[in-house]
């Protein structure tokens, strides 16, 4: 078993967490509200001081964040992980940054003796927690191979991509799929239920047929029955379209249905919706329709 | 066991005619060509002389060809299905035309004294020959009752929409999903192949993530290895989404993702790829990116 | 001077046959509503019982009406205009109807002896009543040539394009700019709102720039001050864009843009819109932003 | 007559100079490459050996580079305009930058007692020679009073927009109508020529219609004849795409044909095509539309 760090117990980091206590891991946590962590301290991790301080104490040590900026202000500083860093070391993101970020921070990583590897996740809570988690892999191979059965303790499906910033991008390149796919969905039910097809039975028949993703599957009842705790909101699908668009200018991949479905997401934030969950695009549409729910 | 006729025994018609045959009904079948329908001849299909005939000769007959326009030329006339129609008999469209074209011919089965159902299906040959078509049925709920048994002789999923029209604007609401879920696939696809991830690996992780819809996990492994034989190509996808816009405009829904997603479709028919499975869109889409596969 | 004769009064046709009376020529006109043509009657024009009337009494006989179903209600039939046709005689279109039909009812009209032109404006209402109108010119060009100083008397521009039915397919090409441009404008327009500047500021400044097509100084003041009177609403503007539409994919030409904003008009209607004028379209943009007017 | 500064004698910025010169101006210029002063110098104008060299010597010192980043390298230093502004001069800026750019510069030199404006213009080397420069104005009411009669020497239409950031808001709400503007128009151009009519024809009738904005009419005979200098190739078009991208962000303004319109300058990139002019990008929809042009 290992000596791991874990940097961000969010939604989805805290739970990561609590499978890699399960797998019989040692995890020292560290979390910007430390009153966010209990959850994970009840179920044995140990608490470190700073981001500094759990580099310095695991051997392998895990990020999971919300943004660019999060990542930066746990990173850099004199507490921040990089300063914890050493020779043989191993440091693994979790979370979604552009691809080219990724890359700077390995370089940082590697000046130090260590190693970087960006490691997002495909997947909800949902999916975590059922143990259906897949993981992409992007850096050194033989680090990788180093790491791959903690990783497996995490997902059952762990693809190793390529080079730093190359899991980040595979990252992005499914995570436009989300609002594009969930967008399109929104075309056809409308077009049912205005055609006189109750909603539910709409959404049933779709979820029935060769178009439901598991991402359309967790996603669209939502439209029905909005959850209270938010997970993905409008602007974090945002955010993910405009590394999607960066990415597209600074590698010339032209891409008209990120380009449309995301001045829908706008929409949304036009109406107050900006914290709900991104399923919440369903109300610009079915405005833009002339229904109302 | 049933007294069924089959009139269109195309790619897809071809097939559910001999899983009929295959659970014991007796179907008589008509096709233009009567060459193609050879197989299920052998498999012990008897052969009607005209669409009137099998009609005449059935207690239930079934249609599924291409188009508005090849239902017209097998229902009408004085060979044509309709003339064959009579008091109890029932007739199952399983071809995908306009709701408003289904309820038409609804009206007119009505006044002979027969039944139509609309029953079009979400699904390929693959998933047809896995036993995983999924149905979806149109018309009055107690001749839907009559038949269901039949029905499910077919696919084992059969959904009860609504009134006549209805299951084929559920179809037409499930296509325009296959091009809008397709193009945004290839968007993602195509950013992690100029961003150095090979097209194979790409291809497998986004697979294996949450955006891989059935119709996904089919269609998009064409992209490097396009099938000789096409079942659905660029101009049947097409007609679909024209389907899709004509109702958007009748009910007043807007489409974007449907609108754009279209116009790959009208680019890859400049490129000459009209007869190619509707896949073939990627190649618009690697070109707009100066990638040259 | 000829012997002119005139079937659609309505706004436009109505002004262009009081140019030509203006311009000293005989007319003789027909509208289905009589009541409606009493300006030209008063200005001097003869009244005909029925478009085929028109067409024995009249040289060059024109039409200008809403759209295909209405230009085949005045064209066919026992008191339609081409049972009064005949050898010598020319027949001058100018509705926005589809190439192909335009080039169909050519080649009814030369079955006659007689030569058909079609020939579309670009302009409105007031660029008419300025003498500013252009006119777009299909069909043989030694016919054009005979009706050219006809055509000088109702706009300054004549411009010959080709065979018949080119004209209508310019005046396609064309009128998709206004929806397109009408679109654009507002995005920027509601740009420069929401960042603080006043609408009428923001009208003004854009309307002084080098984006101001004479469509847009006509019509974008119509976002203050709707006018009463209605010339071109949304479904006329809708009916042009799906002709484009049509074009395109019976043409194989890509229209992203025309495909984004006709989805706008959709919108429009939805909320009830469809009979205003099409500028009426900026209420979808300023919804979607959260603006209020 | 007043005591002027310049800095960025590039191909706007050099003819703007010598208007100024023209109208009778002392002007004291500076541009990063000497050599391509000469004509300036030629004119009469002083040269400044660094940009705090031109604003310590002029009473108003304008700006005009190429983006944001060209902007700070000469405002911003020991050698830049803002160490030598101070009490009572005045700043204009006639770059293209964001809204918000402009409003921190205009906040470091009001901290020195200065003022700045921003000062956008719409219109191309071709509109400034013809003497038809149109300018926005953003900042103090008061100081833009004091400088009118300068800005009126540029160009005939001065118009004053607002507060700091305002006039580029405008001006960037104005630039993605170009790009809009000429997909639209390259959409119709394309149907036309499919259609059969000359593309020469085609061209020169929409352009003697009510769509021929200024700015069509200046940039879509490229379309036939690509001059060999370029003054707005599809780099700096999709820069001001992306301003507005940034902006209806930030503002919540969805933006529909400038999200589908940029796609086709990142296809352009795609196909080598970014240091041509923006006009070059039908191309792309040529391409796309299968017409070898």
């Amino acid at each position: 078993m290992a000596n791991l760090g874990f940097v961000g117990l969010g939604a989805m980091g805290g739970r990561v967490t609590k499978r890699l206590l399960d797998a019989g891991h040692t995890v020292t946590g560290y979390n910007r509200t430390k009153s966010k962590a209990q959850g994970c301290l009840d179920a044995g991790m140990r608490w470190g001081e700073s981001p500094r301080a759990v580099a310095e104490t695991a051997d392998v040590v895990f990020t999971m964040v919300t943004n660019t900026a999060a990542l930066h202000e746990v990173f850099h500083g004199p507490d921040g992980i990089l300063a914890g860093l050493g020779e043989g070391k191993i440091y693994i993101d979790m979370s979604t940054v552009s691809p080219a970020a990724s890359r700077h921070l390995a370089a940082q990583v590697a000046e130090k003796g260590a190693r970087m590897l960006d490691s997002p996740v495909s997947g909800t809570v949902i999916t975590l927690e059922q143990g259906n988690l897949s993981l992409m892999v992007g850096g050194d191979e033989a680090t990788f191979e180093r790491v791959k059965p903690i990783l497996l303790d995490i997902g059952p499906k762990v693809n190793y991509v390529g080079e730093n910033g190359q899991a980040v991008l595979m990252k992005i390149a499914i995570n436009l799929n989300l609002q594009v796919q969930f967008v399109g969905f929104c075309e056809g039910l409308f077009l049912a239920v205005k055609g006189g097809v109750p909603v539910e039975t709409a959404l049933e028949v779709m979820l029935n047929s060769v178009i439901a993703s598991p991402s359309l599957k967790y996603r669209t009842p939502f439209i029905l029955d909005m959850p209270e705790e938010v997970w993905f909101n409008v602007n974090m699908m945002q955010k993910d379209m405009l590394l999607a668009e960066e990415l597209g200018r600074e590698l010339n991949v032209p891409l008209p249905t990120v380009a449309i479905s995301n001045q829908i997401l706008t929409a949304a934030r036009a109406m107050g919706l900006a914290k709900q969950d991104f399923a919440i695009v369903y109300k610009v549409l079915a405005h833009m329709s002339g229904i109302d729910m």
